[in-house]
């Protein structure tokens, strides 16, 4: 069922972690990453739910194209009842991967689009449809990866250095990534002289994941801790901050990984600019207030383990939010697939969006 | 040479990570804690200066007084030299020992005192005089400690939550701590609510040792990543950072472990105080500005790395800046065993030294 290759495997731009072959989704198993490179495969919607909660697949835009994928495979299992007009099975799976992870509205937002999908074939053809439309949700993400990337790079003077945190690259997304993809797009223009990554505990994104596609890309890169930020900054001019978002809401206020609201407030501190790269499945009308976006807390074991070793004592408690919020007085820019909304307002994300 | 005991031992307020005994020092292996506690066992100062170096032992306070205990040993090594009034051999190891760690001025203040008495001794009481002054630098720590911790405790308003960052512990110090002295006392006198503690990548010592003393004396104690900073002080009301600093310049400057100078400015805007805690030792005045403070770069497997994990890929480049330094601007008060500068300034230092 999973195959195991190593750390010399070419990681190509547009890599995906996410495959879709002979009815079948294959994630690329990205806790292990980058010393072993396995995929699993998933042939239900409730295992599908589960890899998403255990962070098999993680990055907003990955996990929405995930839940896509994992709606086909649920109405392929309930094939039977589709065409008897019956979609409560598919309908109740939906509602299964939904409450996967709370904070990321890519994922709600897709499985809306495949709710309507659903509700709006006709039986016969159901299923042909899905698959068309989580593949279409796939492609179209990685299209809008490269939109972003070229109207972030955009923004950079030449010779920028630029400082990242977590994961928003191809593996994060469909391919190329969201603030990667600013990255990748801007070192192609000769306008990247350096990047920091941010190692991102407790789960060491930045460390695996963002330090690997940037020394795969060529891109001149450094790993930090969180803690070296602030000294980082100080110690060099950097540029810009460019970051992911797992939710934005009306506000212009962006839910990121833990960690990137420092990185903002370091960054008002030291001259530095602030972007957001997201398409725009991330933005989240319904909520007026970055206050109002659910923070998910995961188990905080995550903080005083690491693998099989205990870091702090057994009897030690920790908080391990899994991400926090960016008001919009510290973005300079939120850029998206249809271009860039600088110093973000209610007002210009409305006018964004129309 | 080695005994390991497990983690159900006591750990008592006073605790000394450095023991003199039968002419021998022993050291408690930090690499290793909380999940073994090991003493080891030095009878020279070279392997002393090794183990500071190799983070045996840290803590600025608590290198100073092993160096003190190292220049003993130097002094039994070299006892016949001494009696003809050769102390060429100790000026070699005091040499030695100030190249263990560059960033921590204790180390250097405690080696001067010894040297000092090195000087001024008859050649038949060096050694005994020298014993006699290296305990005296280690009780004077741990006295000093609890003056800091009452000078500290007065600041804090009752039902306080505070923030502390790697370990300025009993672990750090002779015995009670700096920043961790100011919170047992304070927490003594019922006015400590919580206590947040950094986890402080890439040793951990807030994680393995900082959440273990503060666990074992009984104080409500959360540990935070270093990302999770901001996010708990939007969240809670953080009244003080309390943190220690292994030197201080002229100016009020503070360099601490990494991570401090982004607490100081999160703490900045979020509106809440910043006191430094540490014993006169610390300072620096021959040193006008923070900027001029050397910072010890560490080797970067210990970014990468995790034991005998690789974290990162093997050809990712780090930067891993042991401290950091903080402007006096962004620390409301300096307490040392002497009271408490506020708003620290040159002037306001050369008078509470006067």
């Amino acid at each position: 069922m999973t195959s195991t290759i190593h750390l010399t495997t070419y990681l190509p731009e547009e890599f995906s972690p996410i495959r879709w072959t002979n009815n079948q989704l294959k994630l690329l198993d990205q806790r292990i990453l980058p010393l072993d490179i396995t995929w699993l495969t998933y042939s239900s919607a409730e295992t599908v739910a589960q890899a998403i909660t255990d962070m098999v697949v993680r990055g907003a835009p990955a996990i929405g194209i995930t839940a896509a994928y994992g709606v086909v495979l649920s109405a392929i299992e309930h094939n039977r009842s589709i065409l008897d007009g019956d979609y409560s099975a598919v309908m109740k799976d939906i509602n299964i991967l939904a409450q996967s992870r709370p904070t990321a509205i890519n994922l709600f937002w897709a499985l809306e689009q495949m709710e309507q999908v659903l509700k709006t074939s006709e039986s016969a053809d159901t299923i042909e449809r899905l698959i068309q439309a989580a593949i279409e949700i796939h492609q179209q993400d990685i299209q809008f990866c490269h939109q972003i990337g070229d109207h972030g790079a955009g923004l950079l003077s030449p010779n920028s250095t630029v400082y990242t945190h977590c994961n928003a690259g191809a593996l994060a997304t469909g391919g190329h990534g969201t603030a990667l993809g600013v990255i990748r797009t801007a070192f192609k223009k000769d306008k990247i002289k350096q990047v920091f990554a941010g190692e991102t505990r407790p789960w060491l994104q930045g460390a695996r994941l963002t330090s690997w596609e940037l020394t795969q890309a060529g891109i001149p890169a450094t790993l930090v801790t969180e803690g070296a930020a602030g000294h980082t900054m100080k110690s060099n001019p950097v540029d810009w901050v460019i970051v992911g978002a797992d939710r934005i809401s009306a506000d212009g206020s962006a839910a990121n990984k833990i960690g990137t609201y420092n990185l903002a407030v370091l960054a008002k501190f030291h001259g530095c600019k602030v972007m957001v790269a997201a398409p725009s499945s991330t933005f989240d009308m319904t909520i007026d207030s970055g206050l109002d976006i659910p923070i998910e807390q995961r188990p905080f074991t995550e903080v005083t383990q690491y693998k099989d070793h205990q870091i702090a004592p057994t009897d030690v408690i920790a908080s391990n939010p899994s991400f926090d919020v960016t008001p919009p007085e510290l973005i300079d820019a939120i850029v998206t697939e249809k271009g860039v909304i600088l110093s973000p307002t209610k007002e210009k994300l409305l006018a964004h969006f129309q």
